[in-house]
């Protein structure tokens, strides 16, 4: 990879909503140092349940967008999105690309002892069958369960992350997987990180979850490092936010997410 | 209101997915005899957790591929863009434009006896106060308590529709709501339909449920009268359906949605 034509430039990341601002905690955490230009399309939210032609189509609308702006490297957020487009904007961006599912499948197959793996995502991403076939091509002896759960995304948009609702949506979601015997369960979505709680009782001492997001934060400072591309400090980083539908909404919602105030929020227009 | 040039061309109705198929539903029941063009925008479903600038420019964007294919009156089946777009469609088209929140407002004052009435939807329609305002301007004395929902969308996309889940789901919603001893309950979403049992059933035998769809057949036939435009049979009714996404996916889940078939279903490209 060559280095890129100005290290001070922002890493950029999107993802449908706000549930890519897991992933860019995680890489704010790993690299501080480095600035973060993230967009969230949120006016066409979710990707999920839609198409793989529809979400090409919302995914390089997206990456143009941060490319115009100047990032050096692209992070694909989105589960959905890293399932179904990831070749179409690396074909396309001329910038290095990184998915979510290549390093969850790599952490996957890296905390496994009996290769007997659960994933579980959107429904999009679960058709894919992306997961599936990047832990199989790591460790071909491995056996993939998998389980679209739709439900998860809105719980944890709705804020309803503890309690009766979200644990009795994650036991009919999980006891079918759990009855194949996994020892380890990707959360294929970014949404779900902030279920993790019922996730983990639900799945019982004996599954070791594992998130994406995590995982992805150590790919990108690799990426970053093989390229020569890491920001050399002291100059402050800045985090800038772009989304395609209401700035306010964002924010307020964004704030679980990321963990912190998100500052100022620009509205864009994608095509 | 004129007669339309053609009483042969169809109702049109839009809605952000398959949702609106309730409505349809409605309409076919009451008016056989009726062509419809059916729109569902899912490559930018869900509307209703979204802004009023977004939902506006989408409806009027579906709003435009239905006038162009010769609708002779419009239904805004989606509570969410009634609630936002009914007067800018208004504004534009030259053709009726019928949303489905008067009709739910006219069926729920006819139908409360305290006048204490609730109103689900989703959290744009409840954030519009549309409902709240069309009720009081038909029964000054009423008092509205509302609440958003979000949640029973993907639940009745799910098809989880009886069952623990959606149990606990209706009674944290609904128990607040109860508190307040409305009498009349109307379901402010084309989703909820699909989950009126649970929501009959954490709502009690002293609340009456209040179905917008049955409510907007109503007054599409009235307008239909009005206008002198109901179509003569007996040259049969043709049942045509649009979407912006996925036709195969609309097809599998708008069956349990329209309790039949569609049919062929097209895609189609709007701005």
């Amino acid at each position: 990879m060559p280095a890129p034509a100005d290290v001070d430039a922002p890493l950029g990341i999107f993802d449908s909503g706000v549930g890519g601002l897991t992933v860019m905690r995680g890489i704010m955490s790993r690299l501080p140092g480095e600035s973060i230009l993230y967009l969230g399309d949120t006016a066409r939210v979710p990707y999920g349940t839609k198409s793989e032609e529809t979400v090409i189509r919302y995914a390089l609308g997206c990456a143009r967008v941060l490319v115009g702006r100047g990032i050096k490297l692209l992070v694909v957020a989105c589960n959905t999105a890293s399932a179904f487009a990831v070749d179409a904007l690396r074909e396309e961006l001329g910038i290095p690309v990184l998915g979510v599912i290549e390093p969850g499948a790599h952490r996957a197959v890296q905390t496994s002892r009996s290769g007997c793996i659960g994933v579980i995502g959107t429904a999009g991403t679960i058709r894919s069958g992306r997961y599936q076939a990047a832990i199989q091509s790591l460790a071909a002896r491995s056996r993939v369960v998998s389980k679209p759960c739709p439900l998860f995304v809105p719980l944890a948009e709705e804020g309803w992350t503890h309690g009766a609702v979200p644990r009795a949506v994650a036991h009919e979601y999980l006891d079918e997987l759990l009855a194949q015997r996994i020892d380890t369960l990707v959360l294929g979505c970014t949404h779900y990180p902030l279920l993790s709680d019922v996730i983990a009782e639900a799945a019982g001492p004996g599954v070791a979850l594992v998130d994406s997001a995590e995982a992805t934060a150590d790919a990108v400072a690799g990426a970053l490092a093989a390229m020569g591309g890491a920001r050399k400090p002291p100059a402050p980083e800045q985090y800038q936010f772009l989304v395609t539908d209401d700035p306010a909404g964002f924010g307020r919602i964004g704030r679980r997410f990321l963990g912190r105030d998100l500052g100022s929020i620009e509205w864009v227009d994608v095509a």
